[in-house]
């Protein structure tokens, strides 16, 4: 690892995020502009929270494929707003095999397409249905302002595509995804996400209605973190998914599409991270405790015995543990530094007084304030316990701090969200976080708003109480029935 | 499911499978010549064997990470055999975001290029080292003569690649990944496969020592189903891979890769399928039961509620149990077809007469014979089992079958190996299966006995006895120290 630091958040936020993430060893610049190496320490979070999805996904009775990547230009022209949205983001494949392709190929950057074509092909009768497909895929789509995890040329999600034979039942699949991605938001990267609609404007490109799960990062902005998307016909149309119902009338499928992807880690960064690094929440570290044993030669050596023992011990509990004990040449101050910076939920350090006392210094990442909010101040986080109670004890500090982050997260959103009912409040607001407006539901509305503050309809709550009123922009009266929560975001 | 069957594997044995695979729904024909569509049956065979092999590579120190799908042109230019070998099986990007790109970029056919890029970056000291990486990507070749999971343009497998201090410590690591193979082929898939090192002639571009496991499928036919390569420092000199000994001394790293493939769903169909269709081992069957009710009206209704039952019961000894109780409008005879198509290894029937007696019909998808490796008469492999017994007995009668494909599969194999000492006998042994013959060593009578024969030699088998002579083709003297085993492959 590299000594320098990261320069601080309240300095320059996203130089404090591009530093760490490359420092934290989450992740490296790739050859191509826009894209990434997922280093070890990254992708393991990405393998934990698919571990979890993908169990969420198979339980509701979905069933993993694997279409093609390479996808005939063609296919993309039937649905033509599909087409529109993503036109611009094509990588092709012009030439292949030594000769030029009588048919560019695009590197998928979604699957609508190419499954809707076997799904037509899948599904003949009412009794094919629900078909509930799922995909962990790389998608490639070319990325003007290219951020690791946030937005990158290539990268990795699942998606699901499924078709019904009515809306009603496309609708109660498109709102489990999203129900499954606030679950697996809140559960195991502990951020907290409001779930709702987007607008009109903020549609997916071939999408009837898109719904959206949007986390607070702690610069104030919204990150759209999963997607799950009605499509209505116009897939079945362009794909000809149709089948034969009871009666033997030939009708179209409704079909659904949902994904969530690696830029769930630039969630977690941002939702967390703070001055010292990463802060990972337990359930996605990579390693959950990282123990240091603490000495030179043979009271070094004798802590380190020690050391394994305590890691074999905890890790029997279930839990994921790392001995950082071969690496002589560094002292341990340097590597508590590092363990904190690469956000280890839990340190436990074994020093020769801890060894004479038959104790564990704990360290955790952040203090667990008992208003279970507070970050107190560096050394308040510290406890000694005895090494036999450590094993037992490890697994309910990793629940509370999993639960501490959560909470904590919860708080920063609800400080830094406001209502807002003045266009003059609004600027200031949406600077800072979010603004929950009325607003009249024309995109160019939204569109003159963005121009003005950079901020964006984010999300359509779905819970939020009834209201309508005037526009928070231009006055007209207030569609949706409910304040829309405007924010920046990425 | 398409009613017509399978044409006979005596018959025609490329068709047999050609149909099978799509018959079964393992797969399907993709849009783009040479693609495949894996679908969900022949996905979860993959997912199944990927867990296994994933844990195996984890339990061994090696991480997952995620190395990019587009590798600029010239990094395949760096390593003058690598780029010879793979250059005419690319597919290239060459038009991204609208715009030409500046240099082309090429598909990932395999990773050593863009990794090796990584591990110079990475490591700096002889404690860096061993660098145990590994992936699961997809990856595309454009193929000639594609076939379905044998050889299709794009493919998935994991590449396992991996730097170390010297050459000893790299061919530790080579022969690890070998036995891996080996032993997930033998386990998982019940194929008994030869492991050994190939001739200089089928090495891998760009490779000092290229190591195989090889499996006879019921043709006779050679399938090389993983290869594990020593690349000496090759890529570390074109990619300055190199680390500072513990003298100080700037020294060039050993490397190497290793693969595993779909094309192990293509090996176990052909190890063991028969006329019927599939057999699956039970390790890799995504329905390693399946009970289908029997009866109409309520008598109907009364066997599928007991189905479930059962099903619940066997699906709790950790079994992978499929209810068959949703189709009414098939009969059982079709189902019965249907799943010995899919090659399920054990059916249960529940018909009146089995409710009646309180015995469930357990139908093997082969009769497991005395001596282990008969398929004797249908019917045979039926028992009559008590219905409160069959949870508890299931998980035996799965591992006997398991043994028993296995056992069926190296009797076959060994039926069909021969020691070769003629060239008289030479053309007849590998139109029927292997032979095991001393070989020259020399590339140019390699080529001779292809043209003549369609055989290659497969693979310098690691374990057998020491034997010299002359060389079966052109009397020169052997090489190798051994018999090397020659045959027409996949």
């Amino acid at each position: 690892m590299s000594r320098e630091g990261v320069t601080p958040q309240s300095e320059d936020f996203s130089a404090w995020y591009n530093e760490l993430v490359v420092q934290a060893q989450l992740v490296d610049r790739g050859p191509v502009r826009g894209t990434m190496v997922i280093r070890p320490y990254g992708f393991r979070m990405w393998e934990l929270l698919q571990a979890d999805l993908d169990r969420r996904i198979k339980d509701a009775g979905h069933d993993n494929a694997c279409f093609p990547m390479l996808i005939p230009e063609s296919y993309l022209k039937r649905e033509a707003e599909h087409v529109e949205g993503f036109s611009p983001e094509l990588a092709v494949v012009t030439h292949a095999g030594g000769k030029d392709l009588e048919e560019p190929l695009v590197v998928r950057p979604t699957s609508e397409t190419v499954i809707g074509e076997y799904m037509a092909k899948w599904i003949d009768s009412h009794r094919d249905l629900p078909l509930l497909l799922n995909q962990w895929a790389n998608v490639v789509r070319w990325e003007m302002r290219p951020r690791m995890f946030l937005r990158t040329t290539e990268f990795l999600w699942q998606e699901g595509h499924t078709a019904h034979a009515d809306e009603a039942d496309a609708m109660r699949e498109t709102m489990w995804a999203l129900d499954a991605y606030a679950t697996v938001a809140r559960e195991l990267a502990a951020m907290p996400v409001v779930a709702g609609e987007k607008t009109p404007g903020e549609r997916f490109a071939g999408a009837v209605r898109t719904y959206t799960i949007e986390g607070m990062m702690r610069d104030g902005r919204a990150l759209q973190a999963g997607t799950s998307h009605y499509l209505g016909t116009n897939f079945a149309k362009a794909f000809e998914i149709q089948y034969q119902d009871e009666a033997g009338e030939l009708t179209l499928a409704h079909t659904t599409s949902w994904g969530m992807s690696t830029r769930m880690i630039g969630g977690v960064i941002m939702t967390h991270g703070d001055d010292k690094g990463l802060v990972l929440p337990p359930r996605l570290a990579p390693y959950q405790v990282v123990i240091v044993p603490i000495g030179r030669k043979e009271q070094g050596e004798q802590a380190a015995a020690e050391a394994r023992r305590l890691g074999a011990a905890v890790r029997a509990m279930g839990i994921r543990v790392h001995v950082d004990d071969n690496r002589p040449q560094l002292s341990p101050g340097f590597k508590f530094n590092e363990w904190e910076m690469r956000g280890v939920p839990v340190r436990i350090e074994l020093g020769k007084r801890d060894l004479e006392a038959g104790v564990a210094t704990v360290v955790r990442r952040l203090e667990v304030g008992s208003g279970g909010v507070t970050n107190r101040a560096e050394g308040q986080g510290k406890e000694q316990i005895p090494l036999d109670k450590v094993p037992e004890l490890i697994p309910g500090i990793l629940a509370e701090f999993q639960s501490f982050l959560l909470a904590r997260a919860e708080a920063f959103r609800e400080e830094r969200t406001a209502a807002v009912d003045s266009w003059d409040a609004f600027a200031g607001q949406v600077a800072e976080g979010w603004a929950r407006a009325l607003h009249c539901g024309r995109t160019e509305c939204e569109d003159a708003i963005k121009a003005d503050t950079a901020a964006t309809p984010r999300v359509v709550p779905a819970g939020a109480p009834e209201e309508t009123g005037a526009c928070v922009k231009c006055g007209e009266p207030s569609a949706y029935g409910k304040r829309v929560i405007f924010g920046r975001s990425y």
